[in-house]
């Protein structure tokens, strides 16, 4: 089993995810593609007048900012126009593709914070309206129900929480989760980075390499975003999946070049 | 087995739908829920530059003009903002609910229209660049397999053409296809008017039954919208389902008003 994540930065290439996906399939690999889709939904928000805001939390993870308006919005970037353009491409491809987000049969279902404290300009501050939290818990047997009928199932966040409101939920993390949960060899993450940089942005320091044990040593090296793929790489990893590979999603086959050793390979 | 369709139109309570949906499950009903998005479609497209156009057919059915960036706009209306805030409400009272489109799986297919002849301005025009269809093969073993699984499925257009292009199709006559595919005893349409009126808008005119054989003749009587929901009737009558009724979905409890007489009855 094998689950790939593909993130939703600008220069990512969702048709050649598509395309090597496609060819997976066809050789006989299951598995269950997650995406992202932060750029579009920025671009959306800002033509809707509701332009997109990030804040950081106190511990220094950067997270977009969440309100109920936001949330609306992100549903019709993540859930539609981009979740069903990658089904539309897939059957194309000849995969029977289903897209499900994470409210879906309770696909991805965790607590939401219920105050976020964060700090802007150097004061700190708590919010109490925004909806982001955490997966906890996969539906792997409606994802196993999907798979063992032919389906390939193409899936987004927001996640629901126990109160049965829309979440907002970091997609590597729940790429992660669904990957343990489906005990999968391996999970492959997809971004605007080749992988793991000793000096970011310098792409010729891509560390090819990590043990296991020594990830959060090298989580130092992680900057901005790459520092949440690192958590979620270590979670996988924790939670039983045997390999996890970051790798680059703007070449043109990126699975194949993740599959050939592009990339940064924890194990 | 039941299925329900509600409109997208303005004044429509998703909520009161939802509300009568979960208590009908919660008492053993199996449903299909199917529904649209219209107003809010022409809403965000307005906001987003990209403003509603309507063209009518030589044949006098009104429809949406769909080039691709409409379609975009609808699939972000239709899958994600409506779709998904259904499912979220009906997770919130109790019930499993798995939202899908028509590409989902091929859950709705059917030919495109490679050529749409219109009238504008008292002229004829063909367009080539319209992406609408009609639906004639519905994926009814991926409905059972949810239905059998304790899901209820949430079911919106597009559907997905023969050439896997994603097309705008009417959700009545979806509606119908699905009702006759799992040989549904019974169809409701939930729209903004009480049912076939004798004369619109008079509302005190409405004509409570009709017999299947009459379909045509009351046709007459139909105005815009509602001679496509006739001919939704009629279509879902012809291929196996028992009654038809057209209801209000702008009432307290649409479906359980329904259940209980009113609106339009045809059988």
């Amino acid at each position: 089993m094998l689950v790939i994540k593909v993130g939703g930065s600008a220069g990512i290439s969702l048709e050649a995810v598509c395309a090597d996906v496609a060819e997976l399939v066809h050789e006989g690999q299951q598995l269950v593609l997650v995406h992202g889709g932060s750029n579009e939904t920025n671009v959306i928000a800002e033509k809707l007048g509701h332009p997109p805001r990030f804040v950081t939390s106190v511990s220094g993870y950067q997270s977009r900012r969440t309100d109920r308006e936001t949330l609306s919005i992100f549903e019709m970037v993540y859930c539609g126009k981009i979740n069903k353009s990658i089904v539309e491409r897939l059957q194309g491809l000849g995969v029977n593709a289903v897209g499900l987000s994470g409210l879906d049969g309770r696909l991805l279902e965790g607590p939401r914070k219920r105050s976020l404290r964060i700090v802007e300009g150097g004061r700190r501050m708590v919010l109490h309206d925004d909806y982001t939290g955490k997966v906890k818990k996969v539906n792997v047997s409606l994802l196993r129900l999907l798979l063992d009928n032919g389906y390939l199932p193409v899936v987004t966040p927001p996640a629901i929480s126990h109160e049965h409101e829309a979440i907002n939920v970091d997609g590597d993390r729940a790429a992660a989760r669904i990957a343990s949960a489906l005990s999968a060899d391996l999970l492959i993450i997809l971004s605007n980075v080749p992988g793991l940089l000793r000096s970011f942005p310098d792409e010729t320091t891509l560390i090819p390499h990590i043990d296991q044990t020594r990830t959060e040593e090298f989580s130092l090296h992680a900057e901005g975003r790459m520092r949440i793929k690192m958590l979620a790489a270590s979670e996988a990893l924790q939670s039983g999946v045997k390999r996890v590979i970051l790798s680059d999603g703007r070449v043109e086959h990126p699975v194949r070049a993740a599959l050939a050793g592009k990339g940064t390979l924890i194990e």
